[in-house]
């Protein structure tokens, strides 16, 4: 009989940060030391941060990451924390090609010990595995103090076959798992789910460790949770915030303990984090403190400017009303009401003498004219990027990006766009559970995104937040020609969103959408909406992308091509 | 003894324009048969166009290009010519895991005859085929009149065994290899050697037929060719232009007869016809007729002007001149002096007033101020481009992308840019050899692009074309500043360039940089400048991108990283 206790180390780590990685890594095992932990596991590829992409190309750094595993394994057995399995995550390379692998080590002892290598690489969706690294080719079982623990990275429990169906066959007491699984909807779900196959498969317990944090594009969602072979599910951590749970193994049981179990949340709240957690990140990891962005008095602004400021605090956030001669006072008020409700920095920077100035030299008309409007905005609020040094962020959702209802260098100016992956009616819904969260305290004060202390949330959402009801009830306009409506343009938001779930989501052709019940008109209509906007977008590839997953890449597709349905 | 008469059909396909692709394919069939031709070999995913990213992944786009395959054996047929072998490729689907294939298809007696899937699905660089094809797993031999063809699929011929290993040991008569290799310098020296490898383990002529044209970021060069099974070069097509050339298989005889073999282009000729191609159809199958760029006197605009003139004629060239107060005489004249050389239309429209405009409300200083210049520039540039419908073209090159050089928004907008991928000396170079082209009256005048007639470049370069010496020969400058040079900030540009070349292309370490002879505090210097504006690209992801290949995509590096050499 023997008891093994697991530290499950939902960290968020920086790609390329070798040094940080490693102190986490040190820190955290000290902590799992004092909590008696035995083995303590870490995310997919833990010292290089996930994904590194081509990065990993680079042999200065695949020696960098590899001697910084070295010197991590000699730290901890100074600090006598040598008697301890530390399983991370990192990059090796393939002697017989020189290609990187991705490796699981354990520190143990002073050195870095056995070495597992993925074996399937992803290369879908978001993935380029197979690009960057050669396979792994051999299952391992690590023995702790006589159990015997199987390891797997990732992509290795969503297919069938290689190394997980190896270790069905040998006994294992436990399969470890270490993952950077990015966030969508649902997906807690799906992992729990497939998680249960995989103990059942092989007749033991799985402990699954996910990184949290936004890296880039993607949002890392954490919620590492370990399931006994019977499918129940015994431990779970929060998501989206860091956190140190340990679980006890102990082989002579059929059935181990349920220990903690961090509760669901809410589908809003779920999401509006998520957004919140990807600006957070992308602000610290490239290094900045304060964003700036457009305050048109509209919901998509507004609800941006909320989830900056719970991200970096309201007086860290630089709002700029630029209205023009088009702007209703509706729209001025609702900015400034905004900015007052988050403690935003507020100016207001009029547009229509800049605008009368261009038009005196260009006499532009029409579409021209309106993206004129759009681009001196973009102007000013990179003007306040520059000379600030804040971050511009954009404001753009999903369903205008899809069908083109945006200016490339105007509203689409920033280096991150929050809500670029939430149709119109989601912003409608996150707008009004932000506006409940404050009115209830939800999540208010003083949570601290690492640790577990005070709740299960996983970002502190700021206090006084609330989103003007007429910013969220009003008919949305660009406000780029006098009256205008995004329904003049567009189908009405509920019916478009629909449609283009179906469309971009679930790649339906046309066949599909009329099957769907979608009537030909509208079909037809929003089918040529985001075809040319997509071929408009593939012209200046500098543009904004929009994304088939939720909080994902953009499509892969040719900027050329004929093809129509 | 069989005689096979085969015809390389070296054409331009569209990404996704099935109707198009396949009605060139019947015309080059025709133009075949009209030559007595009994096999018509076209490059890689004739059909459908390459590279089709995930557009193979479309159901509803396999489906259509398999209906176009018949159609088109259908059309064959009833125009007397089924009893042709019309070697096309196109995409099929892994009837195991409905995911697309990479197919060879015979078009043969009003049929779609045998399929032939690539095995090796190139994923590096440029190439993501991994990521959307299943690979095919058997090789194929085709009987034509008792000759034994053997066919491969580009990578298929790169990668050591596999289906070209398998055909070694048939004794086939000859190998078939479609292909769409992307331009690099010194490519057809590379290929040539490979395929006399090729040649020479299969035992058995090569035809190796290419795509031609740009797609996307891409240029293909064509330079089709023949090679016997000792290495000799029988045939070759021209580079960069359509053509049609037929070579005659003698089964009977150990070596085969030489045919025509296209002369080799002068460096500089090659890279500045591959730019040219890139932007003439980039152009065309984005349907745009014009283009439109900031002229300020210096070299780089001139040379895209210059380029752009070849591609579409002066007449389709709108060029801006945008002085500032810091902008010179000499400028402003060399500016109007290409406009008038290429037959350009030519606006001027002075940015001071709108820059006072701007810096009435905004007050900025600095750096923020030069980069309010270049912004005010974009806005024009692109004002002119909506209301005219032109494509905006951004002039920087890869010495000032590398090294930050450059406002995004500012003189980074448009939607291609030509000269991306060149280093500033071959900037100068490549002005140098136009203007002597234009002195000699190489290329000049009324070669077309389709066909061969009337000599072997695959440009007419347009008469009367001639930088002005001064734009060459002046020193660089952004003129943002009084008195600005962009000495100031770099390394002069012969030692910047070839560190970067080093850097960059090469992936050269510190170390390495230092081993290859340049001083420490120039490499410092120059790591640190390449390093700052890859993060800075990267907080900006809409922004330029730098690129290792020549006319390949960019480096697929992280957002976040802190590591740092």
């Amino acid at each position: 009989m023997t008891q093994i206790r697991f530290a499950l180390a939902q960290i968020d780590t920086c790609v390329g940060d070798l040094d940080a990685n490693a102190a986490k890594v040190l820190d955290r095992a000290r902590q799992a030391a004092g909590m008696d932990a035995k083995v303590v596991v870490f995310p997919e590829m833990t010292l290089t941060g996930y994904p590194i992409e081509d990065l990993a190309l680079r042999a200065t750094f695949r020696q960098a990451a590899w001697d910084k595993a070295n010197a991590l394994a000699a730290d901890l057995a100074a600090e006598g924390l040598g008697s301890l399995f530390v399983v991370v995550g990192t990059v090796g390379t393939d002697r017989a090609n020189d290609k990187p692998r991705n490796r699981l080590v354990v520190l143990h002892d002073g050195v870095v010990w056995a070495g597992y290598d993925k074996h399937f690489l992803p290369n879908y969706g978001v993935f380029d595995e197979f690009r960057i690294f050669s396979a792994g080719d051999r299952a391992m079982v690590l023995d702790v103090d006589g159990a015997r623990l199987g390891v797997a990275i990732c992509e290795d429990i969503w297919q069938e076959g290689g190394p997980v169906a190896d270790l069905a066959g040998r006994g294992i007491d436990a399969l470890v798992t270490i993952n950077g699984s990015p966030y969508e909807e649902g997906k807690t779900q799906t992992r729990c789910a497939l998680v249960q196959r995989r103990a059942a498969e092989v007749d033991a317990p799985v402990i699954y460790v996910n990184q949290v944090g936004g890296q880039d594009d993607l949002v890392f969602d954490g919620g590492s949770f370990v399931v006994d072979r019977d499918g129940a599910l015994l431990q779970r951590s929060p998501m989206f915030m860091e956190d140190l749970a340990c679980w006890t193994l102990d082989t002579a049981l059929e059935h181990q303990e349920r220990v903690r179990v961090a509760p669901d949340l809410d589908p809003d709240e779920e999401v509006y984090t998520a957004c919140v957690l990807g600006l957070k990140d992308y602000m610290a990891k490239n290094r900045f403190t304060g964003v700036t962005l457009g305050l048109s008095g509209g919901i998509d602004s507004a609800l941006v400017a909320a989830m900056a400021a719970d991200a970096v605090g309201g007086e860290n956030v630089w709002g700029i009303s630029m209205p023009s001669m088009y702007s209703s006072d509706g729209s001025k008020d609702d900015a400034a009401d905004l900015a007052a409700n988050i403690g935003a920095h507020y100016d207001v920077q009029p547009i229509e003498p800049l605008f009368v100035a261009f038009q005196k030299q260009l006499e532009l008309e029409g579409v021209a004219a309106e993206n004129l409007q759009a681009r001196i905005r973009g102007v000013i609020v990179m003007a306040y990027s520059n000379s600030k040094g804040l971050l511009a962020v954009a404001t753009g959702n999903k369903s205008e990006l899809a069908c083109g209802y945006s200016t490339i260098y105007g509203d689409a100016v920033g280096g991150y766009a929050p809500i670029k992956d939430l149709l119109k009616t989601r912003v409608w819904e996150l707008a009004r559970w932000r506006n409940r969260a404050a009115a209830e305290g939800v999540g208010i004060g003083g949570l601290n995104i690492v640790g577990n202390e005070a709740g299960e949330r996983g970002i502190p959402l700021a206090g006084g937040v609330m989103i003007p009801v007429s910013s969220i009830e009003k008919a949305p306009s660009a406000e780029l020609r006098p009256g205008q409506k995004d329904s003049d343009s567009l189908p009405e938001y509920e019916l478009l969103d629909q449609v283009l779930a179906a469309y971009i989501e679930h790649a339906h052709g046309r066949a599909d959408l009329l099957a769907d019940g979608f009537d030909e008109r509208t079909v037809d209509t929003v089918m040529r909406l985001v075809d040319r906007a997509e071929w408009k977008r593939r012209q200046y590839p500098l543009g904004p992308k929009v994304t088939a997953l939720a909080f994902g890449r953009d499509r892969r597709l040719p900027i050329t091509t004929a093809f129509r349905e």
